[in-house]
């Protein structure tokens, strides 16, 4: 059987040349190590023009851990975060800094409507103890892209500083550090930029992460900690997932030489549109208004007329190679299709092609 | 050029099937990736026959993320650990403790002495306040192999809890669950099951392990609610490393067809006889005295008539294909040769061959 299509917001289909890359071993002290995690560090803050200003700090784990570990060493004690949510992964970050024992506020909208920037502007305002803001770029619940550029004037203009949850922008929607004002990108190895999953990094203001020793409640969290090792002598603190850190390097070549990250948009986009008008075509609607929808993954309801159970169509889907993904709507019956990974608008027309047959079967049967 | 040889304790040399096991691409939600999950826990769980009283919780990260997850999941705000440090690990496990605000004490031994479970019972018997105690198994500082049945015989008769970091011990010295009181075992994919570095795990008592909910200050070190993920539809909760995971679950295959951790542990000895009966012979005397040795990765004293610096030696060896590991010493002028991973005492008869060219090169130079 060859390999199913990973229409997932990662981990998801990477080239076969990253997943190639992990067929060595690597001394995690040795020179070669050390070189491949300066490059790792390097093409990371150039994706986001951060070299002026940002220091990389990847870290190992999961997206989430990269998030926790960027609030436990940037938070102090007496510091409150205001977190913007529009989804689950907004709501996950307000769970972690509460669990972490920080102060934490939450200024919710619903799951279809973006962050407005003017309501952040009166809750800043309106509590001056508030010292950090939290954002998710493209709230990956619904595919929703939040307005970053006016959020981001809105809290520098009010004196705070800005956390940005990229995960699953990161690589394709251009975050220009040169000109926009944020604290820490948060992001990983395994969405847009097409690398396996087993790492995270943030980019984080050099002064502000300088003045962070000893506020990581937590040590193997502690990005303050993991930069001034790196910075030492180019060694990770604790042991490395080598063969993650090699594909992510490999994955990075390779989204250079595709023209970067809007190229790599360019892609997305296609993906995304083939889809959006196939799957009307066919039935079924989007959940998000267009103009909301960024093109990294899809929220589609359920067609009114015919609706599907989600685990046959996914098994029906799956057996012909696609492999799509739950919703995680609190509301809607809905499934989600990624736009992401190492795949074009062929894959996207060839997805078509089995949903429609599925379709045809389900109707049949 | 082939790939170095590596004789460090971790990463290590894997074998290829290992490595060819992630050259897929796995749909982290996917039933297959849950059969894989499913595998690896059992697996994980028969290497140290804990099936039927412990619960396998696989994390993202490296090895000290486990051991602060497990720590972090573990003890409540009223309890107090006692650490039993003879080495680096000991002592990280101490700082981790402080450093989440968790009361620790630490009862310290000279690196090269084994930790004395005589000196534990009367700590323990001394303060009523302290919970649970810490102990290394391997302490991979030095190579030195604590009295672990001794110690939890000790623990046990005094009603506390043993945490067993055997990161560098499972997979090849036995530990057997049925027999041992043990409440967490904590080891990482990429020592002695010769996996690639990525995940942890940690073997839990189930019924200590279910009533820790919510005791975690970190979600994504919450080992609780990362096992209730699993038990409820056998997913991760945050993105796992997939193709680390594959690469452990066959790592784990193959070593059941070596025969399990006799088998293992029976190549690694001889791995080390072979090295420490070379290096005597050419020169270098072992730090620890040879009862105290685990067959897992050796310290060796620079020879006292002709110390060599270790970055010279080290390339030197690596130019020859041989990385090996330097010293992790406060005391002694030392380096370290790990007798672990997939190779064989061919491997180490090259290793010394080499050893002695450098040492002739070095001589004349
Ligand atoms: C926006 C966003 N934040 C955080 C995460 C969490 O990442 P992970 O699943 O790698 O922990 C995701 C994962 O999909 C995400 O899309
Ligand atoms: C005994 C012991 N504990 C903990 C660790 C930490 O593991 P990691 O480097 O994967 O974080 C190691 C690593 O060598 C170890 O040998």
């Amino acid at each position: 059987m060859t390999d199913p299509i990973l229409l997932t917001p990662g981990p998801l289909t990477t080239r076969i040349e990253t997943r190639r890359a992990m067929l060595r071993d690597w001394g995690s002290r040795d020179p070669a190590f050390i070189a491949l995690t300066a490059e790792l560090r390097a093409r990371l803050l150039a994706v986001a023009q951060g070299g002026a200003t940002h220091a990389c700090v990847p870290l190992q784990g999961s997206g989430t851990f990269i998030v926790e570990a960027t609030l436990a060493t940037l938070l102090r004690p007496g510091d409150k975060l205001l977190v913007l949510a529009n989804g689950a992964y907004g709501e996950r970050i307000a769970a972690i800094t509460r669990r972490m024992g920080r102060a934490v506020e939450v200024l919710r909208w619903p799951e279809d409507r973006p962050v407005e920037p003017g309501r952040v502007a009166a809750a800043l305002a309106a509590d001056p103890g508030l010292t950090h803001v939290a954002l998710v770029h493209c709230e990956t619940t619904t595919g929703l892209l939040n307005p970053l550029a006016e959020v981001a004037a809105v809290v520098a203009a009010a004196g705070r500083r800005l956390l940005l949850d990229a995960m699953s922008s990161f690589g394709a929607i251009g975050i220009d550090l040169r000109s926009l004002p944020v604290t820490a990108v948060m992001a990983s190895s395994n969405k847009c930029l097409e690398g396996v999953p087993g790492i995270g990094f943030a980019l984080i203001e050099r002064t502000v992460l300088a003045a962070a020793e000893g506020v990581s409640p937590s040590v193997s969290l502690d990005l303050h900690a993991q930069w001034r090792g790196l910075e030492k002598d180019g060694q990770w603190r604790f042991t490395p997932p080598v063969q993650v850190v090699a594909a992510l390097v490999e994955a990075l070549r390779l989204l250079e030489a595709e023209g970067g990250p809007p190229a790599r948009l360019a892609r997305y986009a296609e993906n995304c549109r083939t889809l959006l008008a196939g799957m009307r075509r066919l039935g079924f609607s989007l959940y998000l208004e267009d103009a909301l929808q960024a093109p990294i993954i899809a929220t589609f309801r359920m067609p009114e007329a015919r609706p599907l159970r989600f685990a046959e169509f996914y098994d029906a889907l799956a057996a012909r190679g696609f492999l799509i993904y739950p919703g995680k709507l609190t509301q809607a019956e809905t499934f989600r299709i990624g736009c992401i990974g190492a795949i074009g608008r062929r894959d996207m027309e060839r997805l078509l092609a089995a949903v429609e047959a599925v379709l045809g079967e389900m109707a049949t049967a």
